[in-house]
């Protein structure tokens, strides 16, 4: 059994990934984030569909369309391969807790 | 977007199971529970690896082998296919709410 709201590092200098279960169909990873945001000029381009899962903090997602997504404790979020999609803001107070679960 | 935490019937008189994302490779469902268990005698014995995760309540799972797990807020397990498991019991109190991803 592994606790996806503890063994948080202290520092967090980059988001943190975290690979929960990962085959040929599926990756589930954990993601800390503290303040980061995509880097720069960068969009996600995924070959996988993903759904995303904030378990604690907040975040905010853009995608290319101009749309924007504030999510927080309980928001998921199904997001279709190859919709480009970026992290542009997460609360630089508190750790925003994420799981990811990538498939095809 | 959909958050899991809220839209909770106020009455539950059986555990509420709802499909967030299902294709051939891939089951996520939401999973709400308030004092249920699993049917009397009854063993989960599934074809699929299980991925399952509380995000809020209290759970305990017992394994074929007399092992057994408490499970809380956070906590994430990995059932492989055929591992008979039940839930011998939720917290009454308050609603235990799960996401339970099943995979190939």
């Amino acid at each position: 059994m592994k606790n996806l709201l503890q063994n948080i590092p202290d520092q967090l200098p980059e988001e943190l990934f975290e690979t929960l279960i990962k085959n040929k169909n599926i990756h589930i990873e954990r993601i800390v984030s503290k303040g980061h945001s995509s880097p720069k000029g960068g969009w996600y381009d995924q070959d996988q569909n993903e759904w995303v899962l904030v378990l604690k903090g907040a975040a905010r997602l853009a995608f290319e369309d101009g749309s924007e997504v504030s999510m927080g404790s309980g928001d998921s979020l199904e997001i279709p391969a190859h919709v480009k999609h970026k992290v542009v803001w997460t609360d630089p107070e508190e750790e925003t807790v994420w799981v990811g679960v990538h498939y095809m």
